[in-house]
């Protein structure tokens, strides 16, 4: 079984746009084992809460895994064709590769690869970020270039793109 | 008459997106006695002359009813078949309900029940503000939270989603 | 060869949406003579590279004219039926008016009568930067008021409206 008939997704939005809810339907609805790849960082108050929010939401029936860098490696040690992955978020995961000053661009090339071939369906979520005015500072604006880029890339792998607005999904791609 | 037959209108857009032309053109289409609340505040001389502008190019045929805090007790006022309300906007109704400081669901469980039971035709006005970079400051995040908790709420009730951008209306329900 | 036939295209679309890619694949595909109208100052090492990396993505067979404030005057000057004029981007336009505290109102109709009578093919690429979070200061919410009108007025004297997400095109007019 290959990438072109299990058919990665990607599920693009906005801040509270739906989205995760919006992809763990997806992942319910494909009757596979579910396995829930977190790429974020409880930081904070703010960022725990939020973990845990999605946690109570996808209930017990779901395995996780932390990958806030090694996603590739993580997504690889689960890659069985009787697995659905949701990726929650892209955007975490280029935070946190910024922060280790990674290479961006090899970094993008190694998901994109793995997509390629990957056997279980690949479900990612990601902050569409780039649509308000200029940031200020360098490192949001680097932010929003990777984040734009690393969409691109994943958007042409995938089979199915969504953009999710109000909690309803507007089919771009499939 | 129910909301079903009625059907509540969600018209989403960002600054300038042409959203609230749009919505006042479905007004006038409805054919019913026009209402407009407007949930903003003139806090200052940039406010005072955004209402105005919006004022004049309603014109005269419009009722309007000023209702920064308390929506759905306006809406309850003036709840009959015959006539269509433009609700401009819910993200203004936010900031007042924030500044206030609310039981922000509480609120928003209250209009969804009302737009279940609303003999008038409804049509709210909003902007999304989810799609930029993650503002540095709580508030601002928080509002962000809270407009999209709303638009989720709102779009799941109403019968018809707009997404509008360039003055350009995309069908996201209905 | 009137405008109604060659047909205006505005391409909008965030940062790094892919929305210059699209644009230059429609110029391409047009066969006409590929002209390039640059908006953009290189106001520093950032910009500079920026414009250096489209540069060379298009490659040589493109005319390029630089026009940060002159626009209309320069579509006029090669303005001919076997042409294809591809405008990157509006948004940077709009920055060099306001900052030369240009009559926006007057060089927006301007840009509008001439899309009316243009016999090249014209491609405008611009930048949705109105939805985020309010900007704090003035000019950030000037100028996305000032690009917003613009989107509205140029969308709709146009033939096709893109709007650019993850690289991948959602038709909005046409």
């Amino acid at each position: 079984m290959i990438s072109s008939e299990t058919g990665s997704v990607l599920v693009l939005g906005g801040a509270r746009s739906g989205k995760s809810t919006f992809a763990e339907a997806l992942v319910t609805a494909s009757g596979l084992a579910m396995h829930y790849v977190a790429t974020g960082r409880a930081w904070d108050g703010e960022m725990t809460s939020r973990i845990a929010e999605h946690r109570d939401r996808r209930g017990g029936e779901w395995q996780t895994l932390e990958e806030p860098l090694a996603l590739v490696d993580g997504l690889k040690s689960i890659d069985t064709p009787d697995r659905v992955i949701l990726v929650d978020c892209l955007t975490l995961w280029v935070t946190n590769l910024m922060m280790e000053e990674r290479d961006m661009a090899a970094e993008f090339a190694q998901l994109a690869g793995h997509m390629l071939t990957a056997r279980a369906k690949l479900i990612f979520v990601s902050n569409e970020v780039g649509l308000g005015i200029v940031p200020d500072n360098r490192m949001a604006r680097d932010f929003r270039d990777h984040a734009g880029r690393l969409h691109q890339i994943v958007a042409a792998k995938a089979a199915e793109v969504y953009f999710i607005a109000a909690g309803l999904p507007l089919k771009m791609k499939g």
